[in-house]
């Protein structure tokens, strides 16, 4: 009862590389606060910002074995997501792996489990994103399905929607909404360009949101300190 | 029910700057203990020490409205500590707000949640120690109370307490025991560079510390390797 | 009922040193997969492999007295070991009994619980893997033992057994076993530079590994996309 | 941007309800383990089983409202299934809202967060399945989506699944395969039940199983007792 | 430096014991949403409330000495609040101490660690709040304080304040507020009374709190399901 | 490289069975503090105790084939204790594998990851202690070692080691110090028994246990309170 999906949909190169403009705060913002993995899923690199077109794969804890067939999946561009189907902190990734990726030029690997040798990883600056780090290897026994619909950190991924990771997490983005969720992140960073720019220069928040009337309206009461 | 309490009391600049030069494992020690935040308050940007008044503020979970108005408590120099009204992982804080604070003179924030645009902080070289990073954004609906007594990371925080932050943790100072607590931590620090320098020499502890006595009578037992 | 046991075996020093060519990865791999401590075991300073010999110390909650004794039973190109004997978060360890042990030529410490002075550890370069960072002190009240065996995160340790660590974690090796896992490793790392060649060139892990067939017989089906 | 979708479908009757005869463990893998939430779901009340159809529904954190919403639309037979948006543990739900529940004849509450007034839902004999179990009351500030797709402890869950709960934990069976995994359960069961006959009787599993050939083919090698 | 402060207030019995009638949730609202301890706060003993006068004691990691100090400090109708100084698993409380405090008429104990014993305490039916259970024994070697203020599961406890713990939890109310936290718990209490019977009749929460009206502001929109 | 060692040694039915009388907290204290698997081991059938000789086994991630070949191992009187080779929450065994061990005579089972068909379980009343409660079920893939010594949730088991487990937890006891530890029990006990009666009565433990002078010269110093 293993599948893999050949085939999948990707979006065209040009918009999925945009994303990379946009932090992935701003784009969850701007879809509405959807699709965020959980805050455990942590940078092997830091300091990097990637976009790309997902290929799912679905792990058996302590075991391996589907990495391999989903790199097959994997075209130029492309970001692998694994997801084990329970949790497992096992080392499930290494250098072997990573320098098989990036001589498929595919951009990352967001997986929910660990990965290791992450000393040669910040080497050669394969970006990882994951929930462990640890040395212990895998086996290679177990099949489960690839570029199916899975839940990874929380989030649900399909194959061929984009993937946007940096120090602050992983964003998905439908396939069918990327257009309007870049277009919402351009928006929303260029009004921050505007709100930055003062308070920067020392405006406050308080003001610059005109917040100070509706604070008012729930009930807020200033006084002066009054203890020794 | 919302209070905001204005002009705090702060200490002296000079003595607030003055807890700078020792680590917060010093001060710790020199305070008899005590004021510890819990080991999961961690650096965003490492290497830095910071020391400064507080200004305090609740935060409802998901909603960072009251760090808005605490800012308009803070003057320069300050550190502001927020505190969620239970456990939240989202990112009450990025990098509008930190332009904001450093506008302000603001020296760090602590916060015992999460915080986003964690590479722009470390590029802006804002001190942030926070127990989560996470891009999840927040709302601004619920009132709490501002420069009012909270607890932090298991810590109690007044209102122009000295906090000091720094690679090991966080740790806060009772105002009216500054004074006391500087001196101690001097003193601390003095008597640990006569120390360090036996050590660095090769002198074991055992005998810098006259420890061998007191091992003895509690029992100590030395016996020879004896398997194979 | 505190033992001290001296003189404990330790193996050559060139066998010892011999295994930092190698991660723990491919060592914990190449002697059938154990003696992996937890993956909570961090290194503070990252990017730093070694190896040593163990010397290693059981140590009470809160409480760091056994390290100074067991520092009297290091000699150069240790590593100690240090467990307390139930989970606990304060920092036993700091710089000045890092300057201790470098003085004395200790390669490194691995401890399944808090160190403090994290700054300053890596500013002194020296190697520290730890469960926890925390500024909070210890005390020097109970006795415990030295170079006997002990479980420290999950792994079985005996004094004079190998130590390696690096970005990945730590792994022990039975100091019997250090000779054939010695060259195991080697044999391991032989064989997988000709691999890596040829997944960095482009090859598919299914056909280096030779996977397609058994992927075939566990019933694996490959499907073209049919969504839209 | 708060949708709520009414007449969701839902399967008949008979054929929810048949699912309670059967175990999560079985249902989960009777149809290929898959849909499991994660362990941390457990029941409030111990020793019961239930099945329904789901009503699903986001909740901001500590903010309940959504869960008034949401029983608007449940019908009698559904299980309310609540997600908060991101990891909270306060609790959303007590005696009042499992009153209403009851009066409504929905059948029990899923909830990937905190529930409290315990004493009160055991007496009541409503079932609970949450992550947490507090006090800690929620606010009605901010608006979520009701009867969308939704992850709940790590499962997809569309309104109108079905959804099986025990002291095991909490499935998700999808809607249009809910005719074929019952099958599959009580075709698990019945072939479970002679072998649970053997194993009773001292069989080994080893033998009922025929895992003796492939043991020996794997490398398993039995050795006497050659210590002390 | 250790400090043992005797003769605290306490209120009086009746008032202290009026709280019993309340749930842990009715009067951590009543109170305005403060005063409660982290939900790992788990009763050893299900399905009881109490009440009493807190006693404080800080103990040291692993080490109960203090316990003993505190109970002499103990009248009838106090409840013992232990906090370690950092985060400890151990078993610090076991059936002697029980029994010695149910001799004494201390009505319970709420420890942010761990206790043994915990069959004994239930067949003696003596009340225990906890963040751990363990076997493992503590010492007696350090010295720490007894009913200066602490914090307890994150919450702020004062000697002579009320504690009230049930299923739900431990919240913690000031003893110059009791009198009024108590008349809002009342208030609260008599207020639900009647929205249970009408949610108990089958009226929606949305019409008894006459939420449709906000909803809509905010922008509510009710659609039907349009899948397959 | 997969053993199973046969034949492993056992102790006298009636030493072994004769530990079932003394708790775990006491055992544990009896031998000196050492021995005691970690406090996340939690009983599954409450308020129940055993005593067993061990027999052990790994197994690998998500696979519980080797839980089959060590019931062929165990004896009437033998207690399975089972560790994953990392850590997994996944359900190793459930009520088939109870009917088997409990046709055996096998008193219990403790393993150090998940377990299934609780309900079950606690009906058929067979004792089980685990890390986990999960409906996930596991494959027959790998290969690990039977009889071998192990690492269980942080303790060092032997096989033929007495194991003694009650709601407290779980501790091991050396084969070969049984009969001195049994001993030392039984001293422990009896000696409790009057200090439990002296207790019981309202006498202080820091009269009984003479405390007071320690305390006195430790520092202690006892004042009246003098707040308002």
């Amino acid at each position: 009862m293993s599948i893999v999906v050949r085939n999948t949909p990707r979006l065209a190169a040009d918009l999925v590389d945009s994303f990379a403009k946009y932090g992935v705060a701003t784009i969850h913002e701007a879809q509405g606060r959807k699709g965020l993995m959980a805050p455990y899923m942590r940078p092997v690199l830091q300091g990097v910002r990637v976009s790309g077109s997902a290929v799912t794969a679905e792990v058996a804890p302590g075991d391996n074995w589907m990495i391999h067939v989903a790199i097959e999946q994997c075209k130029p561009g492309d970001i692998l997501v694994v997801a084990p189907t329970s949790d497992c902190d096992m080392g499930y990734f290494g250098d072997l792996l990573a320098g098989s990726m990036m001589a498929l030029k595919v951009r990352a690997l967001v997986i929910a489990a660990g990965v290791r040798d992450v000393a040669d990883l910040r080497e050669m600056k394969f970006p990882v994103w994951s929930k462990f780090i640890s040395a212990q290897g895998t086996v290679k026994e177990t099949l489960c399905n690839v570029n199916t619909p899975i839940v990874c950190a929380g989030a649900l991924v399909h194959p061929g929607d984009v993937i946007v990771a940096d120090d602050d997490g992983v964003v998905v983005v439908a396939r069918k909404e990327a257009q309007t969720v870049l277009a919402a992140s351009k928006a929303r960073e260029d009004n921050e360009a505007e709100k930055r720019e003062r308070l920067n220069k020392g405006e406050l928040g308080l003001d610059l949101y005109k917040m100070r009337e509706r604070l008012k309206e729930k009930g807020i009461k200033y006084v002066d300190y009054s203890g020794d």
